[in-house]
């Protein structure tokens, strides 16, 4: 993707402030940036906008491809817009990597929603590392957030660590689910259920209505079985059936997931859960910062490396690797 | 607790490599010190043992108190010292910095185990931070597994992060539970069920052998909508039934565990688990460290609680905050 020419601050700022998605697109495409001149910048922008009013809803999104994702995210979207609310789609798609492209950005997928005044459907990234993918989608949220947008749903695909990352950057979590018969309820994957606050079951139409509410009652079996965290008011994690396509339940969906966004705002839960979410993420990224500012000396690349392979080959303990580590890249004399 | 003075290391190894108990509990006392050159000379102790044979079996276990993890270790760890193996049982307790001691690590609660020729139970350490307790329990387990244990029990009760910690640090993860019926269901903690291997139901004995069944049969159910990840072979997880008090169904587990291990071990899973462990544990320990390095400058540690108060209150992004942090630690120009 090429980098337009920055713009001077000021003038972003005010187009921005002013709702200008081209500028927003462009800001984004800064956050995204290889250069850490453009992503410095970036964050300059970000620390100067100031929102009134409410924080922004921040939607995780995850379902395996087929399931329905654009269709129930153009159906909620749409309704989100016709009311008035401001609404940005985001997109973690870890595949993009490999592929060499993005999988899930594309526009054309949600041809209403990308045409609504009130929507802005963003591309997803096409990055060369999960954890950067997920700082700066958490930029881009801040971002979009920042120029108020009311509503942010952020969609990822089911593959590795990407939909802890995502529910680590947004309010609520939401699984979407095809309706599945007896055997075919093992396609959940392993660690999503414990971050579902919401599983719904699309393709809740035609012949698959009753299988649907199978599903969903299975899947609400399930969640009864894992211990209420202090996180949701009584009654959830729920599973509900939804069609996006006929967009039937789909309100409802969202008067949960609204219901659910209200509670935590009220009880205090959002705002700790935020704080928390931020101090991570702070952590994390001053502590991969510095390694790879201390790594980006090539001997001390190449003593980490070094390193890592006995590591891995069992030659050396983690623990006393990381130390020698240390003291040699800090040029600290060892300890005995 | 008490540090003995340290032995010099020819004399520490070779009592150790002779299986001496005393020895052991020493080297362990110098991981866990929060002194750094008691640490560095543990970890040199470690680096020098070699074990000769297959590796040991690290075996992590987690339940709720009351649910019977000290009386299933009992009869579990004498069934197999019995067998002639050597049986070492670690404890990860988080909650040992809150009460001001080990709640766990009371030998005297597995009194025919600690007395066993073919056991060292020990007892769990009182530490000040749960990532500190994490990275020496993995140390402490390297050191039984040099000094020849063949299999390694490593308990945490279900508190907060310790049993992913633990899972993270082990080869195969067992979730101890009691008898429940209906709505006492909810006791299993989110989280949980996708890192078990095993879920055992004890108790099932006298009036809760029925109820005990149903429990197994109900987790069975749930484990069953979770995707089988490439793990495990067929049929696992598994969800089991046992009596720790009447010793039945104590073998039965450990041939599922043991089987379970040959097959990561056969297949090359096992291998490429500890690789993936070990790597991600020298990395963290190196990223920890590092930070801990920097911001033992107390003006950088001054730097730092200002960003992330910044960061926690909103008032700056916690990636710009990041950026800014290093640009100021590592003393280089801001970009811009």
């Amino acid at each position: 993707m090429a980098t337009e020419p920055p713009e001077t601050d000021e003038k972003s700022l005010e187009k921005l402030a002013n709702g200008d998605r081209r500028a927003l697109a462009r800001a984004i495409t800064m956050v995204e940036s290889t250069r850490k001149e453009h992503r410095a910048a970036a964050n300059a922008l970000i620390s100067r906008l100031h929102r009134t009013g409410p924080p922004a809803m921040r939607i995780g999104l995850s379902g395996t491809p087929g399931v329905g994702k654009s269709t129930f995210i153009e159906a909620l979207g749409c309704l989100l817009a016709d009311r008035g609310l401001k609404v940005a789609v985001l997109a973690v798609d870890p595949s993009s990597e490999r592929s060499g492209g993005a999988i899930l950005g594309d526009k054309t997928r949600m041809p209403r929603l990308a045409r609504h005044p009130n929507a802005f459907v963003r591309p997803s990234p096409s990055q060369t590392a999960l954890g950067g993918v997920a700082r700066r989608t958490r930029a881009v949220i801040e971002l979009c957030e920042g120029v108020g947008y009311d509503v942010i749903l952020v969609e990822t695909v089911g593959v590795g660590q990407s939909e802890t990352m995502v529910a680590d950057m947004t309010d609520i979590f939401m699984l979407l689910l095809a309706p599945a018969g007896g055997d075919e309820l093992q396609g959940i994957k392993r660690g999503i259920m414990e971050i579902a606050d919401l599983v719904v079951v699309n393709k809740a139409d035609g012949d698959l209505a009753q299988q649907a509410m199978r599903t969903a009652a299975d899947y609400a079996g399930a969640l009864r079985l894992l211990r209420r965290s202090a996180h949701v008011p009584e009654g959830f994690p729920k599973a509900l059936t939804m069609s996006a396509l006929e967009e039937t339940g789909v309100a409802d969906v969202w008067d949960e997931v609204a219901a659910l966004w209200t509670w935590r705002q009220e009880t205090g839960v959002l705002a700790t859960t935020r704080q928390n979410q931020a101090r991570l993420a702070f952590r994390k990224a001053f502590e991969a910062g510095l390694a790879e500012a201390i790594l980006s000396d090539p001997a001390h690349a190449d003593a980490a490396a070094r390193s890592e392979a006995e590591v891995v080959s069992g030659q050396a303990s983690p623990d006393g690797a990381a130390l020698a580590l240390l003291a040699e890249v800090l040029g600290v004399g060892k300890s005995r």
